[in-house]
């Protein structure tokens, strides 16, 4: 293998449902634990493992507690075989704390067929040579994993200028070069700075209490669109909506967090 | 207690995270078993009850199997109880059959505090005494337990005539009176035909993968408002989005269903 994305969501089974992964330090958030997304993925390839189909269709995290750096390891309970989806639950484990619970389905997305209709585009954004990088080239946290591209406006927030839009839009792949797939794209959904920075609200800290992906199609070779968007602040709640879009203008992924902002206990 | 239901959502514990219930034939689909939002109401009241927290803030369901009318049991598992919120997964059982599984959190909304800010308005409608009605007065399945008040164009897909849009619009409460509250959003969102069919697409069953909602805020007195949109359907999967809004225009619940289109062995 040898890609980082690959290598630091390696599990390896150990019968009856159980699976050994490892949490490394380098997709850390900035100033943080080590990214959901990240974890997700790893949590899905031993799901997709235990119920031999690769594509996480749906998968829903709630995250319990930071994840120790380490080994850790997963246990997933098939729900339900059928003969083209399988679903099943599964807990992250390090040491005695559960710092995950995810529930999924998953299916051999190279056999999908049934129509397709796309009523809205892709975002529009400028080409990756004119976006703006947001790179921490061979960074020790999660930034140091993707290359990012843009738009201007959307970095004015780090500038204490949010435009009060509530959207990202930026291309992204890895910085190694590992192809996109459909295991990339849980921790790409969760990559971004949140969006609702780019609005004017007193807002520094904002856990996630619950994040589903949909994956829907195999993504094709080269960068792929984001559209990251918070569109709903109430009491303190927000949703934060994610689309991928790969090069051949197919929608791939969307997601959605429920967050909290400002800070209260969760 | 006296409204249907509140009846037929009932739940009574057992200790130990189990909870007894009842699964009637009153909020079965047209044609099909009893609905998904339905069954997941009731599991809802099981989890607010063993978590000692009214308010599902977000709650997702894997559908596993048609529920058969009659005794059922949901059992409870918490999973993080802090402060505020709490988590648990809970899975409905009629028999030997495992119905469905949820996992879920969630709190007191009474007792939210933070920033609110809406970037979008609730959907545009014709009041409620102008909209269609497509009540089946005093019906034996779902239908009978509200009172749906649509946009005309909303209702030509029922006539082979759908719009191409992907979107209905609609007015919403129970039929018997009962105040529309944060469990009963969870019905709510389920209660509509596939927007799906209001685009021009040779699809007929389609089942659910995976269902999640997220309540904002408890409803004020009143109708809701209520949004149904698919905007992608690839490769035979779409989305199908539900935004309800009450009487003080506040957005109150959002949920995101994974389906499929059209028949395959799910």
């Amino acid at each position: 293998m040898g890609y980082e994305f690959d290598e630091d969501t390696r599990v390896e089974s150990e019968g009856a449902g159980l699976w050994r992964a490892h949490v490394t330090s380098s997709w850390d958030a900035p100033v943080g634990p080590p990214n959901g997304g990240y974890l997700l993925a790893a949590v899905a390839r031993a799901m997709g493992g235990e119920l031999d189909r690769p594509d996480p269709v749906s998968i829903t995290a709630h995250f319990l507690a930071p994840a120790p750096h380490g080994p850790a390891r997963v246990e997933v309970e098939p729900l339900r075989v059928g003969g083209r989806h399988a679903s099943a639950v599964a807990t992250l484990r390090s040491g005695e704390t559960e710092v995950l619970r995810a529930m999924g389905v998953f299916t051999d997305l190279s056999r999908a067929n049934g129509p397709t209709l796309l009523l809205e585009n892709p975002p529009e954004l400028p080409a990756p040579e004119d976006g703006v990088s947001t790179d921490a080239e061979g960074g020790e946290d999660i930034r140091g994993r993707f290359e990012f591209r843009m738009r201007g406006r959307d970095t004015a927030w780090v500038r204490g200028e949010p435009t009060g839009v509530g959207e990202w839009r930026s291309w992204a792949r890895f910085a190694d070069g590992r192809p996109m797939d459909t295991l990339g794209l849980l921790v790409t959904v969760d990559a971004f700075a949140p969006a609702v920075f780019d609005l004017d609200l007193p807002i520094r800290w904002v856990p996630t209490l619950e994040l589903t992906a949909h994956v829907r199609r195999r993504p094709a070779p080269g960068w792929v669109r984001c559209r990251v968007r918070t569109r709903f602040v109430t009491d303190g709640y927000f949703e934060e909506d994610v689309e991928i879009w790969d090069a051949d203008d197919h929608l791939v992924a969307m997601s959605r967090q429920l967050a909290l902002a400002p800070r209260v206990d969760p």
